[in-house]
């Protein structure tokens, strides 16, 4: 299970959001309480907007806690946009281009949860991508392979719709293989002006998101970064979050039914 | 261009291959000289085998020659049959992934040389991997998915027929898209009992490859790693050495023609 | 808290100690139940002796289990004499230069445990080693400091005096800027011929340290790698281990009174 | 020998600077033709100073050039003040904790040079530095030495002063081991609010270093980052370099003979 967090409000330091909290995601990094798997310290990634449309990104295979490099950035920059992730592997290996947020161009997207066995759907999912999609791939995540799937089907013109047609080719192609686990997302995506974040199971409970409005912002988390949880308003499952400014729409997501 | 060697003989310590001579692999990879890149420092990779039928695998991001952990293992693992690289980047990115050499089983594969344009063609190509060859890729370079597609197309059982099929469909796939550069490969390959080198380019001179004897074994090389070059043997171009046990057998390797 | 094991016996896989077994050390890293620290991810280090009297040495900064590396090289390297440690940093930095074992000429050390509040008494100590030991140190651990000592007050001659000696010179040291903690040591040294292991706290229980006599060996760890943890026998608090061939020999170990 | 650039102006983005140009700091990494040793892939770093006092720093063992987070970072920073440098080895190991530029509270310190056979004067050296100072080495290089020295001995209060008691000292503790080779600096220096440059040999020609007035801003570097050279001033010999604001002042860098 990973763990992450988005921010967007008024321009602040990185760290008051990452590493100052007291339940901060650095420090959700090293426990391992409530975690499947059991600590968050096989890499880590940092992304924020500027002045630019794109991204600064910033992803290191050491654990969150670690790394001097990521203390010292996140200490001296402000961003009014960022996502942060750490990461548990599922299986795959730890190297940079298996660590999130994974960008394109001015998109940036992150997760929480797994396509389950991944392995024996990754050639049929794979193979959906177009040339233009598939060779944007570097590394070799269920994670990556799903935002580019997204990036393929329209995430830009119309996101509610792209993803629920990539969710609906990975539940197709898991029941296509008999895989009897289900399919979980907690997921978070930004073109730059907004986030978007889906919570979503195929059953039973999708790994957890949480909303709060903070002075002049929002923050958007799989998990409180305060012991005290106050004002941590928790996402219902199968909702997509559409954070627009300050403010924060929930919706429910469910699939349509869709013959193979 | 990469460099590379491989030596089978009777047991020796690796450094006295990659670390001693006067014009060891690792010197070489700080020499810019004769390089199209500047120098091999993008990463390395040390392979070698023991009393099991599968190698050891040491492959690292750093420069060979700043690598302590290099030089302590290689200072103190013997080894009757070994191959190392070091490699400059033609333009994938630097991880443990697409460092050389790649191994699946008891295979290993290194390679110095590039598919020209090979963005170009890597969809095209990566689509003729079957599911169970797809899953091993784990990097995104050009030399891992040759070899891939090697291992597909029967390199256990006919190693010459395989290399001849693999190299016969990149030429095709690079005519298809009109690229003009020549496919080049000074490449070797090992089951774990022996070596097959290939020497190979479209038109125009491919990379160099050099055999010497030495004392109870034999070495394979991109460059001699001896300032002298006494007792170097140059490959001719278009060629496929084998090396059993001390013995080095040199053959012509022309492609047949063939229709897309 | 680290933690560490260490093989003498019948030559076998590194694995065979490292990987395999239900409770292994690279298992063990990944878990936080019994750990002060969170987990054992902040580095890694395993040694081997050959044929040659010094012996292999591999570091890494990543967490044990993600690092394919050590997987491999385990897997294929035999060994009748090694040491592995995983860390958790009790402070200092993450670099490879902090990663146990430490290795001067054919001497390894590795340890568990701290010198309380070391940035307080680390001028004083390190003012102790000559230049000769003063120019071996690489890192700024309390750990390479304690072996540094080791070294110049006559490990090679006389181990159990000059342990008695330099655990007194910090003890000394502690006291003399008031420090309340205990020193804290489960170490494990070898000179490529034979182990030593103490276990010792200034008050109070030091970390554990148990041994195991295996099929033609001996194994010393900071904890069981079976989670039966049959034939596994507790060394005492204030005890030094001797562990030659197959035998094992437990002294204890108490420091004498030294005025300051 | 290292490359180092410092810049301050009007803010810009750091790959105007670090990457853009056509003979950039990161392109010159990948050359050897003037460099002593092949060139300089041991490693890197750049800081930038923001809105607080302190600078952000960011320091990796990978050559600069095939490092993706510094090609991020550097694309989305905007700094009025940053420094940078690729870092050949001159002998000491390639840690992040090695890599330039190294920092004290809002201190910053880069350096191309060397102290001539330092392993033998290291020792004395060291010996001088306060506890105070002392505590915060973190390496082993002559580099970040000399920086703790300039700390100890006043940098804050009198810079040119300091500089020249900490030279002169170097300067004794060579001549007092019979060490005939030069000591030789071309090293920048920031406090947050300028930079100092110093330009100095023992004897013979030390390190080049240039200065160029750009639009709203001046570089300070070892090398021009242009081809053409137009602009690019070479600062003289023995000379100390203000940089404050786009004012360049230089003035004569003679030690004063002392008694050891």
């Amino acid at each position: 299970m990973c763990r992450w967090l988005a921010y967007q409000g008024k321009p602040c330091f990185l760290d008051d959001m990452l590493l100052r909290p007291n339940h901060s995601l650095v420090l959700q990094s090293m426990e391992a309480t409530k975690a499947v798997t059991a600590v968050n310290a096989d890499g880590f990634g940092a992304a924020w907007y500027g002045e630019k449309g794109t991204p600064a990104l910033y992803r290191e295979v050491l654990p969150a806690w670690s790394d001097a490099n990521l203390r010292s950035i996140a200490e001296h920059t402000k961003s009014h946009r960022f996502m942060a992730h750490v990461r548990a592997s599922t299986g795959t290996n730890t190297s940079r281009e298996n660590c999130h947020p994974f960008n394109v161009e001015n998109w940036l997207f992150m997760h929480n949860g797994q396509i389950p066995e991944f392995e024996a759907v990754r050639f049929a999912l794979e193979r959906q991508l177009d040339e233009k999609y598939y060779l944007r791939r570097t590394g070799t995540t269920d994670s990556e392979l799903i935002f580019l799937l997204l990036l393929q089907h329209g995430l830009e013109h119309e996101p509610c719709s792209a993803l629920k047609h990539v969710f609906t080719d990975i539940e197709l192609a898991i029941r296509a293989k008999g895989i009897q686990d289900p399919f979980k997302a907690s997921l978070c995506i930004s073109n730059g002006l907004q986030f978007w974040g889906v919570r979503y199971a195929s059953f039973g409970p999708p790994p957890t998101m949480f909303v709060k409005k903070v002075d002049g912002g929002v923050v958007l988390a799989s998990e409180p970064y305060e012991m005290e949880r106050q004002g941590w308003q928790a996402i219902p499952s199968q909702s997509l979050v559409e954070l627009v400014g300050e403010s924060v729409e929930i919706k429910q997501f469910i699939l349509e039914e869709r013959a193979a």
